[in-house]
């Protein structure tokens, strides 16, 4: 049947995207900040490692400086030419290298790849100060996945080109938390400023453990980092104390709110933002939080709510929220195209 | 003793190969129709699903544009700079991948590949309208191949980037026998008009399963186009019916004639064209077709015919063989790279 | 710990190295001899196979060249825009991999890799013959890792564009020995003339089989050129004869004195040079030479004498040398960058 209806429509010429949802959001986003490059002058040439790197302005420039590039035709500077990434995927993740090697692409820039990390040295027991010292001569800068949290320590030691952290073990995952907030600001442009009145404040619920999930734990650094424009943050899991040694009571100096919730259908009919995470994908979550956290078109969501997601999704997103207003993990996914082509070129700047 | 040649041949240069057999023929092919760039406008930025797609002019017209890249000097014009090719192969293939990501560089584009299946979202169960909403914001066009017939289909209703089949299960593989064609009419220039006097009409021995054989199927849907220059196919395989549902009656009501073989050295001696596939190359035959179809030096081959192999080849083609004037396999090899050329640079003129 | 002091320091910017140990050596090795380029005009548009091909002065000209790379500020000159490389790793090896598209890509050059031997037709037994009339249509110069010894001298035959060994088997590894050649001359440039007073020759000290282990036997090819510098090599190893047929009467006529020496600390107290191989790693050594054979910080190293290593290591190099001054290994993996640089520049200039 999909056959048919496919092959009756080949024909057609496809019209590529122009001006789809979520797209004329960022010009918004732009206005709702102006643009102050001094202050992405502390990220270039550094290594990106954790989302505690960063402060309410860099995330808000960097934010616009994506806007800045989403809504832009596609132009013909290739600012990163003759440039190197090395893409060293220790830990497989299709979606995740494909978002940086593209956006490397789209700035001129040049790729060498590690995809396959049984027949690493790191395999067969070589150091990753020793890998670093290699990768130094080989290219301009590393993007690196590993599930041992420890290595991108250990090599940035010894690298003498920038490292960025596409999620380290359980520990951190900022581009992937840099691309939630994204989403964030250009659904409600407004908190960028984080200078938010009462009433338009939000309340998240966020579907997770923190202490356990590294996209958990870079989002709620960032929130940290927004909390004037944030009621409270509603943790939906089934674990009395969720967090980390020490997590909790960083956030809540940071000024965060938050409270932790068992049951999903207690939290969603107050959120404005509701953040899931796949269930089963080991990697990017490392947890199962349970079949009975699942959202679907009957889920008591908010009107006007946003549903985030950081994909790829198992059966905890339904696609029949797909095409509802709720569906916002699609431009945020598109988003985190833009916002790593921000944090690339700042990077490079230099 | 091949090593002790080798070596004492090291000192020579080597001189790249610029008239080859079979390279003199594109510029006849030039000459017997004329350019007409209106009929490929129809191709320009949709989906390669199927050989279905096509009509005998705009199958003459990428065929006369893959002659005129292939009898080309080098150009130094890169149309496809900036643009990135998404290298999807879910069924790994060294020979097709390397053709097309050889050629989308030759253009100038980039690629961002996924060669290792069992890391990807799809292998955890991740569905392919999901995967195909992320290469949208990823890449330019896609290529893919998938042991999953239906794949294609279902990414296709998300994707709004072009997309080309680069072989689908048992189904299709259309570039490959476009590649087919090219070899064909490189060979006879003059039946690329399809307006063939009857003395010159030539008869097609096929040696596989149309009804299984993605090759095979995408390469008869050609022919039927063309069957005003072809006195008949000859299928040699031991079915009686090797054809799937509707297969054959679609295929002459378009004026194929055809006619099941078991013996193929029945069918050699009338035939101009000999077709061979690979006999245990599950991906691209899915079918062992019996040990005693093997062409050598020793079968009763027409004089002045001519064998094609998609390859890579098994026992079923003997090298013996290669030294002859029916190889023009190694020429349709050479040509699968300006076929791609001609239909990657078509849907990107837009 | 470790964490923590990186996370302390994630706000300095990172310094590229600029002038870091070993990067002022090529300075005086331009000086130690001149460039005359048409000694490298026999390389243009060959096949790289044996450390045999080459002869002093070539030798002495390519690391001329590379110094030339090292030293030089990054240029915006792409002299390889347009050409592909075709980077078959059959046998996987990460380090020499990247090294290899690094270089291709600082040269400007595009790249198609096959990186996942299991799936490729070679996998299923397809020749190297029909693999190598492949590549003819989709690159300009292949760089072929294989633990066939023979692949490469078999896919010769067939190319008719230029074909790198980047290590076959036991064999040979000529590229490797060429960087440690370039290291050699780095640290002291005299050598490169091969015209050494007396007082000035070195000895040389090989932990290894030269029999068995590839890149041994292509270093001792090269040092064979500059015997004329050396006073002997002392090969350690605990086999009476490490050789193969006929390799040491070739050596001994080039003019190499060499010395079996099953003790390794009665070899370094008089070895300026300390060449020493991975222990454990198949493919790269192909041989435990036994866990006697480490270097560390309290072995008897000559005061002044330095260690070559091609990396990656085992236990069999103690990272208790790393901050001292006989580390030359570092340095020595950051010119094999740039004397692959030169090889393939210079093959590629036709």
């Amino acid at each position: 049947m999909v056959k048919q209806k496919v092959l009756s429509k080949l024909k057609e010429r496809i019209e590529p995207e122009s001006w789809a949802e979520g797209i004329e959001m960022p010009l918004e986003l732009m206005g709702a900040t102006h643009e102050d490059p001094a202050v992405l002058a502390d990220i270039a040439y550094r290594s990106i490692i954790t989302a505690r790197q960063f402060d309410r302005d860099k995330v808000a420039q960097l934010c616009r400086l994506a806007a800045k590039y989403e809504t832009a035709q596609q132009t013909s500077q290739f600012p990163l030419t003759g440039k190197i990434l090395i893409s060293a995927f220790y830990e497989p993740s299709t979606r995740t290298r494909l978002s940086f090697e593209s956006v490397w692409h789209r700035l001129g820039g040049d790729i060498i790849s590690i995809t396959d990390p049984s027949t690493t040295g790191i395999a067969k027991g070589e150091s990753y100060k020793d890998v670093a010292e290699m990768m130094n001569h080989y290219g301009d800068i590393v993007v690196l996945r590993d599930s041992n949290e420890n290595a991108i320590f250990e090599m940035v030691e010894s690298l003498r080109i920038p490292i960025v952290n596409a999620g380290n073990g359980t520990d951190e995952h900022p581009t992937q938390a840099l691309a939630d907030m994204y989403a964030l600001f250009k659904w409600r442009p407004e908190l960028i400023t984080g200078d938010v009145p009462e009433d338009k404040k939000i309340t998240v619920c966020v579907i997770g453990v923190p202490g356990r999930m590294r996209t958990v734990r870079s989002l709620l650094y960032f929130l940290a980092m927004f909390s004037d424009a944030i009621n409270e943050v509603i943790l939906v899991c089934n674990m009395k104390n969720p967090f980390s040694d020490g997590q909790q009571k960083e956030l809540e100096q940071a000024g965060l709110k938050m409270r932790v919730q068992p049951f999903l259908d207690d939290a969603l009919p107050s959120s404005d933002v509701v953040y899931i995470n796949a269930i089963a994908w080991v990697g990017d979550s490392y947890e199962a939080h349970g079949t009975e956290y699942t959202l679907n078109a009957s889920s008591p969501l908010k009107e006007g709510s946003i549903i985030l997601h950081p994909l790829a999704r198992g059966d905890e997103l339904s696609t029949d929220l797909d095409d509802t207003d709720h569906n916002w993990y699609f431009a945020q996914a598109r988003g985190a195209v833009y916002v790593r082509m921000a944090l690339l070129s700042t990077i490079m700047r230099f």
